[in-house]
């Protein structure tokens, strides 16, 4: 019995307070003329949805996935990271090269931290990006009044409220909780700046206490609220449900934090901006507390997934390899071999299955277009998983002429020099090659298994010899 | 309006037919008694909640969170990583570290790839391990011959069913998919061995062909059908969707392969779960085609959150790291340093408000025990965002003597030293013993930041003179 919330039957939900969706609804713009209709798996496709089975539908009216801003955090949550130590000119090159990636809002440590973090905020200010600049403070009027001074675009007040933080980290109710949280949003909002207020360890916060402190914020002018996954591990519905219900509670933005313990947050974070949120944080890599937050690189790539032109248009793809290289040095760490995109072997194919249909078709196996990020598809096929499709295709680019036939024969002998030892392109370029060049003088036939390890044979000998010449006149010069 | 199907009113779904449900419901013995009442977010969380507020209730009837297998794919999957190059040495290695971790299944690569792969199947197959041995072959007689000869405990078949697939791979239509389906699936189950029909693309595929087929092979008595995202961009809530809509279709089990390309893939395994999927393929550091799958220490991650108990009972889970490392090591790849659990920092703490909480009580950041892992919290104190609370407790570990006032004072020159530079441990160890023996010898009391440079100075230059008598003697020797 399937639910009735699922993506293919929101149609069936009632409408929602027309007062309450101002930001939510009206915003697929670049996306709905390209996704109207029913979803593919129900019916024929037509050619806009075969291309992209995955764009959000026009029926999702809460979706802000073709509507949505990042409020990217290297500079805070990222300096959280272990091995962070980010000095004023490395700061103001990331923030630099965030700005012209494009993301709507860059970050900061708060001024509070240190005199050198009220300095550096200060200087970021003045260099006059695209992107507003937030600092992030705790829930006190000390921060606050540091925190106007430097010069910043929008403030992101935080407080613990689940019991956990209540008791063990601040030690303060949910009344001075609401009483502060008023103080602090009236003073930042009457120094015409834009306010945040979240929440920390929203998912294990009483949902009560939660959605009152939320509808005074939002009553008192708060520009967001937000809600933190500070421990890292809520689930994806578990995270629409609670967007959802908050989307009901308040008119204002809603912005989610989200880390990355348990490998979900990409997925929350796609989830959260399906039940209505409107802003993400992220960080390069991921970088933050422990194993860090939601990645800018692994949001990117789900939300290209589901609408490519709408985050081709926003931001600057082809630059996120440059950023992720510039903060990964920075810190010290390797960009890691599975990274979204950027990873080692993002669109390298190598199941011999793969390989055929890769050239016949990228769509078949890549739903991320490599060109659109600046980067190229590479086709492994010197291995035991090879498949004479993968080497036919190989040796039309070589411009060789071979049947069918020969090029299944001339696979399996690649299948079997794999079995010892992996293959590489040179290696295999020169397999076939010699095979052709067998063919073309008779002194080959498919399945004359012998004549071609003699003709191999021959072509390593004299490789050797030549090299060896190669060495002697080198020693000679 | 919040949403009918959400994780907190599953109490108002209708009952699914009990003959579908063998294999989802009674499951949750290890979580029933635990989790058992209401979500702690709407009242007052009792104990047990607070410890766990992330474990499945007993009214997701059809969640499998705590009752499920893992086929772990490191040995077919993985072996499409572009690194991947396994040698029968390295293979058995690796069966014998997973069945001592205790998955379920290990999936080899089909013994029709190439003449090495059959022997290595059937050297695997010949280890006696308590781990079922699977091999994945395409849905062709041919493969299916040889995979019955091996010895394997079950074979997994795939054929790609999506538009995109049958167009630009293997060509084929459905009567011809179904017929061959039907062929392959009665005679190896006539061989006495389990197996597993999967279509390859599924999210792509028209739904109604899908569920036929799917209906079809559970009536020819399959023991799983498979859903695989094969080229990795579906979501969690189109996941659950697909996946609760085929739990009510067939009563077989049902397994997931799910690729990783925009990173949800351990979050979509785990909205599989949820909707009653039984078995999850995984890879080790999720290793495998481009950017590889579900990888098994993040599932693991996001499984022990939401159930320790059941968790720890099934695995080693010490034994992760080890795995991974030999993984690693074998396609020559580096952990990523945002590894769920084991990566790098995935247990230190820097922030200083999370500093002080961690000290507390562990639990206030931590949903997973690194003690559980085999490992061990570190918390980092050294930097520019450190705070008083974590340096009062290294003081306290050190046993030394200082009130809160000295211990703030001490931290603002450990800030201002973090400021130019970020500071070991013993770094701040030595500065806080000067701070210390400056008090007790009456040279240093609060606020004399002066008298606290001269002494840091002398320590300095004491430690320069030290050095450079162990170089002189050191030259001599």
């Amino acid at each position: 019995m399937p639910c009735s919330c699922s993506h293919q039957n929101t149609d069936s939900l009632s409408m929602p307070d027309k007062t309450q969706m101002i930001q939510v609804n009206g915003a697929n713009g670049l996306n709905g003329a390209k996704s109207s209709g029913a979803n593919g798996a129900n019916g024929h496709p037509s050619e806009a949805q075969r291309r992209n089975p995955y764009a959000p539908r026009a029926s999702d009216f809460l979706s802000n996935i073709s509507n949505f801003s990042i409020i990217e955090s290297t500079l805070r949550e990222g300096e959280q990271f272990a091995n962070a130590f980010f000095d004023t000119k490395t700061k103001i090159a990331i923030a630099k090269a965030l700005d012209a990636f494009g993301v709507e809002y860059i970050e900061l440590t708060s001024p509070a931290a240190s005199e050198q973090s009220r300095a550096d905020c200060e200087a970021i200010c003045k260099l006059g990006l695209k992107a507003k600049i937030l600092t992030h403070i705790r829930c006190h009027m000390d921060d606050a009044r540091i925190a106007v001074e430097t010069g910043v675009d929008g403030v992101d007040v935080v407080i613990g409220t689940s019991s956990f933080l209540r008791e063990f980290s601040h030690g303060k109710d949910m009344t001075y909780i609401t009483k502060t949280a008023i103080e602090v949003i009236t003073f930042v909002k009457s120094k015409g700046i834009e306010v945040r207020f979240s929440s920390e360890d929203s998912f294990r916060s009483d949902l009560v206490d939660l959605l009152s402190i939320y509808q005074t914020v939002d009553k008192v002018g708060v520009n967001r609220v937000g809600i933190a996954d500070t421990v890292g591990c809520a689930n994806p519905r578990q995270v629409y449900d609670l967007v959802r219900t908050l989307r009901g509670v308040v008119g204002c933005d809603i912005e989610i934090h989200l880390h990355n313990d348990t490998g979900m947050a990409i997925a929350n974070a796609y989830c959260a901006l399906e039940a209505g949120a409107t802003h993400i944080d992220t960080s390069v890599l991921g970088i933050g507390e422990r194993v860090g937050i939601t990645p800018l690189g692994g949001l990117v790539a789900c939300l290209y997934a589901a609408n490519p032109e709408y985050v081709k248009a926003k931001y600057n793809l082809p630059m996120l390899r440059e950023i992720e290289n510039l903060v990964a040095e920075a810190v010290e760490v390797n960009v890691p071999f599975m990274n979204p995109i950027t990873g080692y072997c993002a669109f390298t194919h190598k199941a011999g299955i793969h390989a055929k249909a890769i050239l016949n078709n990228p769509s078949t196996y890549e739903i991320l277009k490599p060109e659109d990020f600046g980067l190229t598809r590479y086709v492994s096929i010197g291995h035991r998983l090879t498949g004479w499709n993968a080497v036919k295709s190989r040796v039309e680019q070589l411009g060789l002429n071979l049947t069918d036939d020969e090029v299944k024969d001339a696979t399996a002998k690649i299948k079997e020099l794999a079995d010892v030892r992996t293959q590489s392109m040179d290696d295999v370029d020169s397999l076939l090659r010699i095979y052709h060049s067998g063919i073309q003088s008779g002194e080959l036939a498919v399945g004359q298994k012998e004549a071609l390890d003699r003709l191999l044979q021959q072509h390593h000998e004299t490789s050797r010899e030549r090299q060896q010449l190669d060495d002697v006149a080198t020693a000679a010069a």
